[in-house]
């Protein structure tokens, strides 16, 4: 790299929702700011999420100072139990998202990390940088956004954040720093544009509280309330108005159970004694007692809701007269199983309060007004969008240039840009490996384009497995033709159709008999062709077909 | 049935979304309104449509009359070429509705099918059943709703309909003929409940000309307009807005090309000479005088719009400079598809107007304020919410009962309920066969649950197969095992994994060997188990495991 000059390399979390990770350059030092994990996309069959490709950093392994974290969402901590089983290097957040983060790690056998809690307004020195942390408010205590102090310059990384005014744990966003940060200047700013395309400001928090104290006020029984597992604000304000109207609170579901369990030792949740009680307790008081504070807010199948929803929760029957606030908007991809999971409440009989009909969820991301509120107080002179489809990287991009920053200082950049700033000039000057590496089970990466393809095909119209034993020596069949077939048709209704197949295999075997042919590959071309074909004609279905020959 | 009562048997369209089908039934005289298909959910992979199982139609094959069309949306009438293979029976349809529905049946080999072309205002007398075509607005020209006279009651069946006052072929909504059937008495009214979430009124079609108008104002080069290939309104309002601004139009992909031929033809669509023009034309024009009208507005992606996106469209590339107009909502499940192809259209520096920045698109479907319209002016003594996610049922019953209707004379019902009607008494009284009937290439019900479950586990851990030939006298491995994988993991990269999953297999089958068990299903068990756990513990995957023994 260029001496002396200051390089931030987007690794992910450009033009995709999630898998966020920076890295920031300055010499031969280099710091990384998050390490997030994606969920897969619908082609992506098979796969359990998704985590940046980091030869980069691999390829400069003894360079890596420190990973610095801004709040503790999947999307920002969850590649980190994948990552440090290959870097070990120390870990910088704020005690929550280091709470959570401990947990992953546990689970995924990832011991002796050197994780390091730091608090809001707390300064680490990495190398030739020095990170400062400074309060923000996010649907996640504890987030914060990212000062790096560089010799070229200083980066502002904004992490995920809203502006809330009345934040429901009253920590208010450190505005003063964000303006104290822009008197002394700053060089480059990184902020979230998530909600680049909505005009106006995020509602607070609190909103939320008031919906719920309308919705309490009417349920005659159960309350059920399912939210994001680790949106503490969210269950904060449930006990708050479970305590109001003096119900009891159960949390269902293992992921909000951890993350409640984190918060409550560490102080960012608050329950008088005796409020949340155990879930086997909920039928030792009347229903119109009772809250559950559940996951499942995105209609995943396996999460309590679902099951719930769908009669097979072991604990938890829905009755007619539940009232079920399924507080959280669909992650795009999610509107249908979200669906399908009201849908299957309603038919129980319960009442069920949702996005579309109530205000019973907001954003933990800045809308437009509060963007303008963040760009005009640190006033950077360079602008990197940062986390968002790409569409969202442009709308933010403009929202830049309407407040006057000069076109050829916003950088829409995607994974792996390599992107160089001196005090005066920044330019694109390279790239770098990155991309998408995939988890399925234990295997990390070893899932690639010929496996998908591979399963995308099967998924569409399954397989015929077409198995003969030949005889090499006089080029002629012993046993078979055998086929066999998964997720092509219905085998039992399909016997004539196999049949035919099956004599289409056995003159084509019988041609290369007559003609000595003895290439296996040959013959197994041959085989897939013919019966490719027939069945194509038959069905109007391009099964895989998968020839085998054992040779005796 | 009840001796004089008449009967109601939604076969489809209740708590999902398209598929759209109800029966009506009076002693031995049945008619059908609707035959529509709807699109394969998630996880019915590998399937191309949905349409309603009609058993019960079947098993009365003698008994109907005729088959009544309220617009040609595919979920309206895309089940006929289908259905009329199986039940010869009258089609009775507007003049637009029967001319798309002729296309879809020539491309299916229909023939010999009695279509009847109706104008709004004509009556048809059906059996014991009088049947009136209304005049309604939808994002189709020459949608009606039905009115149908039996000696029971009159049944007022909506379709799919909005209110337009200023409709864009200024053929306005029949209120009159609503009101005058609401005067006389009507027993039971079926109406379309798909925007029954939304409050308010739905904006006018010409809502998005104004839009339009704006866009081309400020487009300096081409123009690429993208919406629902059947929406006649929306296409003329580009043609009369691209006249406005000097600009030719051409249009592009097969089913918009087919609908607006069809429009042409039937005056439904009008264009002055010389506006339209072929899409090789295009070159012909500067970029600033031409407008491409085209599909692909759900991000489908074989749809031309998406190959454009992908610089994969053998006729037209994106360029910087263009405009491209996303002139529709996504529907629900195609959210990530749509946001995908804006990104790729940004990404080849195009502008994108699409709906979460502007006001481009307008619903076909009434909203609160002008369903409650539809049910003070036709004052129903009985109430059936039709179209839509359940959700959007019980929301449409909530609906009616606020207006005052007792909430015993409400059914929300699901597909196959039998709706029974006296003049003063309704009730649901039985349950017919009602259900999905997948479609997959030229196999009409032939995938199923078996089928479908082999896909879904090939689509997630592929498939291995273990062959291995086997003397049966003997009891003993002539041949193999050998094991073929795919879609588990990549087998160059896995050879360590296959060797030791062959190990463990050709173990297996020496403890059979010695044992001199020959029960091919017992080793074929034995197998599978045994290569099951070992893949289990390695992979924490779980793929299909297919033993095939070759006997010789």
């Amino acid at each position: 790299m260029s001496k002396g000059k200051l390089q931030i390399i987007p690794l992910g979390g450009l033009g995709e929702i999630g898998k966020n990770m920076t890295v920031v350059r300055y010499g031969n030092e280099i710091i990384v700011i998050d390490c997030g994990l994606s969920f897969p996309e619908d082609d992506m069959l098979g796969i359990d999420l998704v985590i940046p490709d980091i030869t980069y950093l691999l390829e400069n392994r003894d360079l890596v100072k420190a990973i610095f974290l801004t709040h503790g969402h999947e999307d920002h901590i969850g590649a980190l139990p994948y990552v440090l089983k290959q870097l070990t290097v120390p870990v910088y957040g704020t005690r929550l998202t280091l709470g959570i983060l401990e947990g992953r790690l546990k689970e995924n056998g990832v011991a002796n990390s050197s994780l390091v809690a730091v608090k809001p307004g707390d300064q680490i020195q990495a190398g030739a940088f020095k990170v400062g942390f400074i309060k923000v408010s996010h649907s996640i205590p504890d987030a914060v956004a990212l000062s790096v102090r560089t010799p070229v310059g200083t980066i502002v990384h904004t992490g995920d954040f809203k502006l809330d005014q009345t934040p429901v744990d009253n920590r208010v966003t450190d505005f003063h720093r964000f303006a104290e940060l822009g008197d002394q200047g700053v060089l480059v700013m990184l902020a979230d544009s998530t909600n680049a395309e909505r005009p106006g400001f995020t509602a607070s928090e609190r909103a939320v509280g008031a919906t719920f104290d309308d919705a309490f006020r009417k349920a005659r029984d159960r309350i059920i309330i399912a939210t994001f597992s680790s949106n503490v604000h969210r269950i904060q304000q449930a006990i708050d108005t479970a305590c109001k109207f003096k119900r009891k609170v159960a949390i269902l579901g293992r992921s909000m159970v951890n993350v409640a369990n984190i918060a409550l030792e560490q102080g960012y949740l608050n329950a008088p004694e005796g409020v949340i009680i155990d879930v086997d307790e909920i039928n030792n008081y009347p229903a119109s007692q009772v809250v559950i504070m559940t996951t499942g807010s995105q209609g995943e199948p396996m999460s309590a809701l679902s099951r719930m929803a769908m009669s097979d929760h072991k604990k938890v029957d829905i009755v007619p007269g539940d009232t079920i606030i399924i507080s959280a908007t669909p992650i795009p991809g999610n509107e249908k199983m979200v669906s399908r999971t009201i849908d299957y409440l309603l038919r129980q009989g319960a009442d069920v309060i949702y996005e579309a009909t109530s205000g019973i969820h907001v954003s933990g991301h800045a809308s437009q007004e509060e963007l303008k509120l963040m760009h005009n107080l640190v006033r950077p002179k360079f602008f990197i969008p940062v986390h968002g489809e790409f569409r969202h990287l442009v709308k933010h991009a403009k929202l830049a240039q309407d407040l006057g920053m000069p076109k050829e200082n916003v950088f829409v950049a995607e994974n792996g840009h390599v992107l160089e700033f001196s005090p005066d000039k920044g330019a694109m000057t390279g790239k770098v490996t990155a991309g998408k590496v995939l988890v399925d089970g234990l295997g990390v990466g070893d899932v690639g384009n010929i496996v998908l393809r591979d399963r995308r095909q099967l998924s569409q119209d399954g397989i015929l497995i077409v198995v003969v034993t030949m005889d090499k020596q006089r080029a002629c069949v012993v046993a078979g033709p055998d086929i066999v077939s998964r997720g092509f048709v219905y085998v039992r209704e399909s016997e004539q159709l196999m049949d035919e197949a099956r004599e289409k295999v056995k003159h084509t075997l019988e041609k290369y008999e007559t003609g000595g042919i003895t290439e296996w590959s040959t013959i197994k071309t041959g085989v897939r062709d013919t019966l490719g074909k027939f069945l194509y004609e038959r069905t109007r279905r391009r099964p895989m077909i998968l020839p085998i020959i054992m040779e005796v």
